[in-house]
């Protein structure tokens, strides 16, 4: 890409209708993460002897599907709804956003996500920030490759969740929503693939799937332990899926037109 | 304003349209303060020696999430489904109800609450009705700023929820619900957000996010102890996400159309 | 109402259509009754002691909103998706629904749920199958209230799902869901207003809010101790809310013509 | 069906839009089975004793339903969203799908769940997988009829989603969700109806509802023992589903149009 033609991109990144989206980003983040880290941080204060039950991955799932639902849906007529650095990652790469917008995203996202960390440690007296973390038993390898399966599958949802669209149907009976109806729960099914994900890898891996709740609850508790596997698997999965989907699963996204039959439809 | 123009706006406030705007924030706000202080009641009860546990706390989060859910949805198409003061003191201030309807929704709520309490405590013979309190560790200051961030989340979800419109969508590829479709999923996501306060906030400040709840549960049970945190924090944190909203996110959300304050909506 | 036209009542009431209304309201039944009790058998199970706690309760709450709301969905299209004698009684009250249809309604209902508590016996060898019971401390008349208004509330959401159309929406900025859009998920909002009344009531007055449910249980556990509780409230509650709903809430359902705006739309 | 016909069906189980449909049932299995069993295990984790609580079962079941709402949800528009053998081979059985591509989606569904469980395996460097099992007092008879009427349930569930459609609606008042609204919703009844199956059955038969799931756990456990009850059951319980619907409740839907099936679907 030619320097002015990345200047060019660059100007659309700081139009207003831009920084509206920094702006979504930003508030979506914010929330996200202060309902995951927070609800870390009551159900720790529910078991005082500090003895883990299942009824605290309950919480933590709960908080992080019903969260991740709302934040999507708040900023997803302005911003797309990403909430999270991997789905940016992975919409960059394949050329849905601009290099700059993609930037601009992430700042937002890990700017909000500190400050959420912050406030809870701030508003709670200097209570302890929780971080992710993995289970003994666990290498950091293999916990990569599930933080990394999670996030592959939360952002294939996000893609299919953006791409439903009536010219993509394939018809048939016995075939479930064909097109616009299904575009009213993208957010909802974000929200259960993201719990669903906490509820499975929650005590093996952490069940991050966000690099930005990691890295800021890791930065507010001063432990970057096995920080790298919230970042690589999850960036990984999520370059998987975007790739997998845009061009193996849903070819005709990118066209839509008239000889769409002809590939195959 | 001047008197005349108060006196109009009165008179549109006790139309027969409006008395049943009334009558659906009653019922909409006397069924949520049931479950809600009735599940806490309840998740007590499934703890004899009082140690507190998760569970109880998925207990008054799911409770606070179905509830407000479907008390939205029952008064979203009368009364616009408010079921919060917090809503509808926000919405007044954004000119998008006019002060006296707003006095006679605060009055259905706070009646609606108390009665919902009174209730709880009648047919449980006598059973202590619980309020909402702060944790020990917790002070005054932080916990409104904790119900406060969570109460702008909420009222936030509620201006898009009720503003989520294809003239406001800003398309392009990778966005997700560009408009109408999202406006069915609007009640769900509205006590989803609810539900992640709760989850993220409950043991830390009461994970309230509204006045009446926590005035009718403090009356009833007779404490009044920290009562400020549920009205200074919920408060502010509803105007701001009004203010915000109507002024930089979605700024044609304010003129959808001339006559809009002629309706007294 | 005359012999002869009693007797077209009782006609349409056996026609092929009306026998497959009984057969939905059947399959939906005996579902939810499945999943409602042997639920309850499922977490007695996973508490040896017998030491009731929150998660107990979560269990039944989130079961009963789970099946509710998939039994209300697909049942809703061919008989209405009452699943429940209290809604039958309410429809036939304000005259939605016949009342012979009521009778064949209450019978399939009445038969699935026998049905249903009978094949949770037999599989599991005889095992104790729970029955709905109120906690020591309270009354009859208190819990007859409780399930009563809680019943009042889901019926009421009910008759909203079932009117919810753009004729009543009254309009204007800010508020929700006006029309169509809402209907798509009126079986969730069903499913989550019955979850949080078992949340609230459970522990207290059993939280049925099904008679035909309570019935069952407490005729294949052979106890028949305070039945009249889930009898009384829940059609008490039931009727106010139909009488309620169509003659002040929305006083259109019936009359949706032309001089709807004289009556003060 | 003759030779040539079949050998037509094959080549039609075999083209680009075919193999598509192959890989989404993939996929959606495979983040399905790795939820459902990864959660069993993470779950296990959190009682170290070893002592199951009602918490295990609501995180086993809302694993089940989120992860099958989203991988329905994923596969969807693409190959109808089976994600299980039961609902393939009911579907076979009516004729919705081919025989050549019944067995493909088996393949696909199968070898998913398996890949799930040794990546569960190998990640967690080798904790045990747990496999469904049956509870002692109950019979493998008892139990099959168990896991197949919850398994008519989610296939019936499954079926009317397929096919809401105006044409079947039979309309008249107080009918609930006549029509296209009530497609949008189809995933989260799917995932609704399979988390109600987990908690009332679980604890007694094990509650799979899932064929593939059943058997690639315990494949990888190493433990078949009755693996039976996880086959017969559902497959019996899914093909009187699919018959009941098709011929008895929807009568309709079997001729949607002359020519569907030339389709193969």
């Amino acid at each position: 890409m030619g320097s002015s033609a990345l200047t060019a991109r660059f100007g659309e990144a700081i139009t207003k209708k831009a920084l509206r989206s920094y702006l979504a980003e930003f508030i979506s983040t914010f929330f996200f993460v202060l309902a995951v880290i927070g609800s870390a941080m009551s159900s720790r204060k529910m078991m005082p002897g500090g003895v883990a039950e299942p009824g605290a991955l309950v919480v933590e799932a709960v908080a992080t599907a019903f969260a991740l639902a709302s934040a999507v849906y708040i900023a997803g007529s302005i911003s797309g709804g990403h909430v999270n650095p991997a789905v940016t990652f992975s919409m960059a790469i394949g050329g849905r956003i601009s290099l700059p917008t993609a930037i601009f995203y992430w700042i937002s996202q890990i700017l909000a996500s500190i400050i959420a960390c912050v406030i809870l440690k701030g508003t709670t007296a200097g209570q302890e920030v929780p971080s992710f973390g993995i289970s003994e038993e666990m290498t950091g390898f293999g916990s990569s490759i599930l933080e990394g399966v999670f996030t592959f599958a939360l952002v294939y949802t996000v893609y299919v969740a953006s791409s439903v669209d009536p010219r993509n149907s394939v018809g048939g009976p016995g075939l479930l929503g064909q097109g616009q109806e299904l575009r009213a729960i993208g957010p909802i099914m974000i929200g259960f693939v993201a719990g669903a994900g906490v509820l499975a890898s929650g005590p093996l891996s952490g069940g991050s799937m966000n690099p930005a709740c990691a890295f800021a609850s890791a930065l507010v508790a001063g432990s970057f332990r096995n920080q790298a596997v919230y970042w690589v698997g999850p960036l990984v999965g999520a370059t998987v899926a975007g790739i997998l989907y845009d061009n193996v699963v849903c070819v005709s996204a990118s066209q839509p037109s008239a000889d769409s039959t002809a590939l195959g439809f």
